[in-house]
């Protein structure tokens, strides 16, 4: 699942408010303007999201002021008119969303209260780059801000401390820059840090796998056979969810390892060719493209499911389904009835886009985890003293990936044992961490 | 669990057969022998395991000729005396033990096939240092073979081409020595493989945690309050095998990542003293020392039982029962009711040691994994061209770790998928592998 | 759960055609006014349902026309006007629905078929009571309809042939009338056949809470400390779902038997004071009353959510929230926060209803097997011989459960085994079952 | 698993003790000696036990001593000499292994202290005929006693107040003497009590088909593809517990409910012909004769394992296999390699007798709840007033089950929940149970 697409830069001299704020930086945000002012910038940004944004709004009935809101003038409580949304008028409404989230988000609560004293941002300036809803999930901006930066304003590279990266495409190409040695500022991969991968990844998919299936179709699971393409950790998650609730589970793979951990979790390891054609359900999550091609599409059986939860819009190859013999049938919301000359259906799910992200939700404290990390990584990016981070790609430090965890476990009321001097010394840690060598699995 | 205590030493010089032997170059390590003669080294060798021998005894019911190995000339069938074993008369029931477990490692037997055209070790001399059988577990000779070499005869480090190490321990104090710019030659820490990982301590555990349990005890799972001490691969195994049999089951741990990850999957997060009184089953997985401490044993319920998964025998303070109010009652093999006064019986497993080595066995197929990761751990240091490898500690090169891994598919008769052009070009990945970053978790 | 509120009268006078006809034999039905004519029957069962009618309107949107169906003349595409609904456009949605639902009622249409042919129901008049939708779950109303005949027209009971009732409380008053000596007709209890109670319990439970809960509050349910209020089909298949999900579950109890099941599938058995300060979930699925009172509501910590998987609205005290010092904020559709003065919140989930009836969705796979199992019992009832059945309660004939089972397997591409003439005269069986002693309880 | 095969028969006027007695009343026992006395009783039931002790001892290497038991004058420590064992000199080792199971056994001990004062079978005189360890397995008497003293001693019948059946053959022969109208006294069948079916068959059976396969093969679970014949309550014991080791599980069914029942909790429906050539283990729980057939055998894969689970030696047609072309090898205690001309070899576990009890051990506690239900049965049996029981066959009354259950809930520190008054009014039952109707199915 590349679910979080979001994208942090820490610069000198211009700044989007970051999601969740620290709530006195944040009058520094709007007090000072730069150089490179905030609405030219916005604009800009917004521009790369034009398109999912109204491509979104088909999915919703609410869309009846075709007017695109960069081209509102519209004003907050306050006074302020320097922003830019749909419909200030929801203002109240996502003030009070927003409380309850963070009733979830105590790990945030709890990094804001302490930054509230130390300000660790004052004077950054941050400009952010995200989805705003799960519904925009047809667009991948991984990375474009940077790539956009890079193309349209090289020079402001010079003013940038760092930048901080989520989605996976967007450390896929910072790795490209950096081995072709154009990165000209540290970047932070905060996608592999082990709590965004496990929570966004492995934990939560194991749940939204179902959530997004009963949602769209209100299968049945128990008994049905389903085949699940990849065995990352998405695949694990819907492979053991599916389990869970009496599913028969087929999982295809390309990496040798992962194939043998699939057969000893006990999943048959097949290729697609061998189950096509029996299976009620096929689950993309490979982060590949035409994973699932027409000619498997051809010999589905009727009724077949097929949804993806890897990758963008391309494990599927739902343009092959775009001909002429076939009819397509909206059912309802996210779900079509492509129906074959001699009546079979197949039923696809988001158009093949993310499941997770288009028929499910995104639980509030898997945002808390990512968010957290990423205010973390901005932190660490800007107070770094010279010289600690060069013009690379740099995993999360372990030890704040252990202190995000850290700040969740109450939330479980679950009880971490700390080490004595003596264990300490005989296992050579620190008692405060890291605990773990880099190379550590979990 | 640190089941593999296996060490080789790959030298221009000396050779003790490496327990699954390529069979040409066999011949050549019988016919040269090296200046640091094989006896000599194996004598040296085997002082160090004389203890665990001898404790090893007093477990096994056959030991009835008390003369040591070294002091006996023995002859096999073909007139060789250049070995040291307990009793050569065993040597054809052994052989057929291991044409039995040649069937199921069926990945050795592959290499072994391909070595033999090859020859990828001729000439190599390796001098190997291992546990012979399961029941030497009480011993942990983890380095020890290097650290001998390093105290005693440091200019052989001049022959020796490199070090291939698969204990914890060992692999702890090449890093040491690494950091302390004292490591003189490459070291492959094959330890930290992710099929070694997985397998050894993951899906092993699972397995032999109940295997173990039941063969000293008899016990049923089901309903049973279990306390498993770290949540490290060898803890998850326990956790979940025992969650599976109808335990319910607690952790502790001192990480704040394994302990959300316990947490995610479904075990309450406490310190040992808030549960200790009410469970029925205490088993430590952390590699820490003193984590079941006299305090805690005082405090357990009548016939709580109390065992070790995770390193050598430091876990459970079993010194601190050693006292005269206290009984100690053996009640079958690896099985001592200690009793207190007031009549309480702790049932304490294998002295503390661990139970998985002590009280079940390893699969073949484990073994399988872990011997031929280590061959092909040998060939790469031994054929490496100058300059690869420096005087540092590396892990297994990941394409190996995925060699190994498809050479194990077959067995599950899994069908590994293969990337089209068009997607390897996508993914911007070879078609052959590795597939996965370095810093990739599986 | 108690999902499937229908009952249906086999009578030789009246009829109200069951939710799925069998083509040819519908005919008869529309032809044949009886004595007791179709519209006065039906008005005075649409009159037991007018509460819950107009309370399941506020929860959907489109209820814009309030003039009660019964005071509208309709009409159909064929002109027939012999009905009550509430609008008679949505015909065709309806019918398209119920196509959609017949590609998974396999058996059911397998029976039409059969059906066809033999027309094993002609002539026969069936009135039949049941909620037409899922909305409708804040009424009971199990074995009105024969509460209601026997108080208003009991000389009706001699033209009946018998009754089918399949809600907990219908079969539950039956055996009462059947104790006191005033059942006058044969009565199939359906709704303890295996298959009903397997599936409509267990199996469709443990994946409707789950569904259930994410459609409302998005929770995540890794980690999550919940109590299961009773260990009876519904419960185990909550407990089930939540355990694979990661959550830590707490039953409760008061039949040891079931009591010690939960013990052996790995739960902890406490009262339900024991845990209420620290659960994140409250599910109830006893059939009682009172079982959360105000007291532990009082107790529950801020944000626990609390719902119904069991009996009607009875089992959460709920009325004891309306009360001047609680706030009640309708969060959405469904879903209610009780505010406590301090400022503790309390979610209540679908009022205190059924949450699985409310909040999510039965499974058309589910209702083709309750469907089966009724229209077969009618089929029973209606053409067995003089005096096979007397005044009193059965449950469905273990054959036919069995064959209920039978027409499902094609479903999961499911081969069955059968006898060996050698094997069912060893057993002594018939080759065609029934298989298993009548107390079996699989 | 068929694995408790004792049988009692409450008489006036003979008597073998009660495996495990009610200390004042074995007084009486001894005391009186009946007309049909205890030893020629004993000696005929011993009979009936003399093979399967000669064939148990084959397997054991203790068995020095040729002499029959019944041909040894022995004497106890008391000087009594009315017994018939193998070697009073391991009283005091019994006496032991005696005392720490009743630590295990609290049911049965609370029973005991409560029939100290009550001496409920005061004046009883009870004949038992049960295997006396695991070892004897190979012999089914289920029932023999019975049989035997019908056609032995059909008078006697006169004085035994009635019979208390544990066998699953026993009570199928008791039921049809009982439709043929021969039985002549009251029988209660413990077999198919609730505790005894779930404990001895889904809960131990879950545990015991791990432990078997382990202390036989050390194969590991993980990966491997396993057919299991037949899915009552021990084929999903053993489903349930291979699922979670990693196992790909396969079920084979002749009944449809429990074929749905498979499919809806994961496994693959077949006939055992479509998977017999690629499965790793075949295992038997049907109850049923010839279900592995010298065809399968054939046909299955080299190292492939077979064992039955399920009734008695006869699921696996092991005769078929006695054929001059295949080899036999025991490669270890209960373990033969049966080797096919081609030097295919099929691992066959206790020549296809049950492996639970030949090769795994019975936990106490599940000896207690059988132990416990058998005492109760007898307890009401003999002192049910006239005519509460006829000459029939009788399952456990639900209240005894239930109070069998409530014993064993210390053990689990289980905290039942009570009924208030207005709870047990509203759901119409006692407080004190029963709690359920005669046909649930738990």
């Amino acid at each position: 699942m590349l679910n979080s697409k979001k994208k942090y830069i820490v610069s000198g001299n211009s700044g989007i408010k970051a999601q969740i704020q620290f709530a006195d930086q944040k009058q520094e945000f709007n007090k000072r303007p730069t150089k490179i002012g905030r609405r030219s910038l916005s604009r800009s940004i917004s521009q790369s999201s034009t398109d999912s944004y109204s491509s979104a709004a088909s999915y919703t009935d609410s869309s009846d002021d075709e007017t695109s809101p960069r081209d509102k003038q519209q004003k907050n409580s306050k006074g302020s008119s320097d922003f830019c949304v749909k419909n200030i008028k929801q203002a109240e409404f996502g003030r009070r969303e927003i409380e309850i989230a963070e009733q979830e988000m105590p790990a945030l609560m709890a990094l804001r209260k302490r930054a509230q004293g130390e300000k660790p941002l004052a004077g950054a300036k941050i400009v952010g780059c995200t989805h705003i809803t799960a519904q925009t999930a047809i667009l991948d901006d991984g990375g474009d801000l940077t790539h956009w930066i890079y193309k349209k304003y090289p020079n402001m590279f010079k003013k940038i401390k760092g930048i901080v990266e989520e989605s996976v495409t967007g450390v896929h190409r910072l790795y490209q820059l950096s081995k072709a040695g154009k990165l000209c500022v540290p970047a932070m991969n905060v996608n592999d840090s082990v709590t965004k991968q496990k929570f966004d990844n492995l934990y939560c998919c194991r749940e939204s796998i179902l959530d997004g299936l009963k949602r769209t179709t209100d299968m049945m699971f128990g008994g049905k056979q389903v085949v699940v393409c990849g065995y990352g950790e998405v695949g694990k998650g819907c492979c053991a969810a599916l389990k869970a609730m009496g599913s028969i589970v087929y999982v295809t793979e390309i990496d040798p390892i992962c194939a043998l951990q699939a057969c000893m979790d006990g999943f048959r390891l097949v290729k697609l060719n061998e189950v096509i054609r029996q299976v009620d359900i096929v689950i993309t999550c490979t982060g590949n493209k035409n994973v699932v091609t027409r000619e498997h599409l051809d010999r589905m059986k009727n009724s077949c499911i097929v949804c993806n939860m890897g990758h963008s819009n391309t494990e599927i190859d739902v343009a092959s389904l775009r001909t002429p013999e076939l009819t397509w049938e909206r059912v309802r919301s996210q779900v079509d009835h492509v129906i074959w000359p001699d009546g079979k259906r197949i039923i696809l799910l988001a158009e093949g886009r993310l499941l997770n992200l288009s028929c499910s939700t995104v639980p509030t404290f898997v945002l808390s985890i990512t968010a957290t990390t990423q205010a973390l990584a901005l932190i660490e990016l800007y107070n770094a003293p010279e010289g600690r981070y060069k013009q690379d790609v740099y995993l999360l430090p372990k030890k704040m990936d252990e202190y995000v965890a850290s700040l969740h476990l109450p939330t479980f009321d679950a009880h971490l044992t700390e080490l004595t001097d003596e264990q300490a010394k005989y296992l050579g840690l620190n008692k405060n961490g890291p605990f773990k060598p880099n190379y550590y699995r979990y």
